[in-house]
């Protein structure tokens, strides 16, 4: 429970590097790099323990999460030259952030007893919500809304966590698979540039006023 | 209790086909299509739990809605062609679970002893934040916000349930009058084009960066 | 303790106005207005409301927030020529609002036990989310992410009542001073154009769509 503890910090710093990045490509000042690195970082489990009523959220009982957010969004706004080098080291630690909350969403969620697909939900949204919420904030179409293999692999993690739970798997050899599987598939879907189809034939005119 | 029960999930499944269908006419991929249709049809109604304090909302205690959604906005993903040409029955169940909603949202918000206002701006949102919600997503004015009689229907179906039920009538005809009022509103603005009107003269620039 | 009731109202009175004027300016029908109005004057302290796990919120429970909201907007709606011959008055019984939010947000928080960065946070959030929450449903980039001296002001005022409160100073003159504070600072601001800084050289071409 250590390492998970562990993962779900390294996968904090790297969504709020991630967000804070966003912040600076669109030119916002200090404290909008700062929001948008704590809310993407933090943003998907607050959104989660709210909806399961579990409130204050996580990073209210626990503010190493906020401290760490605030941290990295700072270095991020001042050091973002630096981190462009490493863009790929910082997708891999996404991608462990991303897996990471998966499964303790997706666990949390049973712990409070929904059903199948509300587990899977809350799984996915702790991933991902944050950066929904980043992009909204940045006025711009959520990116997972629209290319990239994301949530999907969210998603395959969730109900393989499921389903080996029910099948009386202890949990951590449950969090650890699952997790990994999402790593995993997320690691592959950047270097093959996997993506998922859009909607068959007759392409609208995209209506945009 | 039970005629409530299939309208409501009447209206589910049209909100989650307009959700999904907004995702189709912005050529988002599967995933996005899902994640507009469940918004829309769970949105509203979640907002309004969380808001109440009643938490899990009411989709995480009876998933039938999740999977209704779900099953939807793919079927309208892969059968968009065929609901184009049902744009009329589509509007109908629209106005139905408009209706539904509303009465369902005021009638919680009274058994949580809100007041006046309070009750029917939370029928109100039970109708329509799912649709805002998807807007945003798709970072566009939310629609309701421009010009359609679609909230005002709404209030007014609010503002007479609160009417009737201080007047001591029994819930479900309080239920039954007010969400069909609601329909009826929403229909005739439909066939008959009526909008609100926006603020008088000197009209600003608008200025959009 | 009175005293602080009437500055709230106040405040909240200046936020819809604020909100309001948005909508008009945007050319929104008259719900549009309203729903602008409200969410700005009441947007923050809801949230808070939700994630310390106080629900329903404040204005659930004292309507008067709402009525207040309601006619200021409606007002707005109506005589928004008048509104624009008194921008400076506005301003500053924005200024009010934003001091008296964040000490109540903070003072709050801090009542629900929460750490010190929490606390600063739902100050900041009571004071500032309503404003994002408007930009967000006018789909624009949050203004507090982009230029203005608004939200840091806040942040001063939160750590300072953070700082005093620990010191052991009685909670009414914490309140009076952190809220003096934050209203003296965001008027030298505006007074003053001051702006805090953007990232550092190398600009990245804004990379909108």
């Amino acid at each position: 429970m250590n390492l998970l503890y562990v993962l779900d910090l390294i996968g904090t710093a790297a969504f709020a590097a991630s967000g804070a990045l966003a912040g600076v490509r669109r030119n916002m000042d200090m404290l909008g790099v700062l929001v948008l690195g704590l809310v993407t970082a933090i943003g998907g489990g607050t959104l989660r323990d709210i909806l399961l009523g579990d409130t204050p959220p996580f990073c209210l009982k626990d503010e190493t999460y906020l401290y760490i957010s605030i941290a990295i969004a700072l270095l991020t706004f001042f050091g973002h030259h630096v981190l462009d080098r490493y863009s790929n080291p910082l997708l891999f630690f996404d991608a462990i952030g991303l897996g990471t909350f998966v499964v303790i969403g997706t666990g949390k969620a049973l712990d409070f007893h929904t059903g199948f697909i509300g587990a899977v939900t809350m799984g996915v949204m702790t991933a991902t919500a944050g950066g929904v919420i980043r992009d909204m904030l940045s006025s711009q179409v959520p990116l997972i809304l629209q290319k990239e293999i994301y949530a999907s692999a969210c998603i395959v993690g969730g109900v393989l966590f499921y389903i080996l739970d029910r099948m009386g798997w202890s949990r951590p050899s449950v969090m650890l698979i699952a997790a990994g599987v999402v790593v995993g598939l997320r690691l592959l879907a950047i270097r093959h540039n996997w993506a998922l189809p859009t909607a068959p034939p007759k392409t609208y005119p995209t209506k945009e006023k």
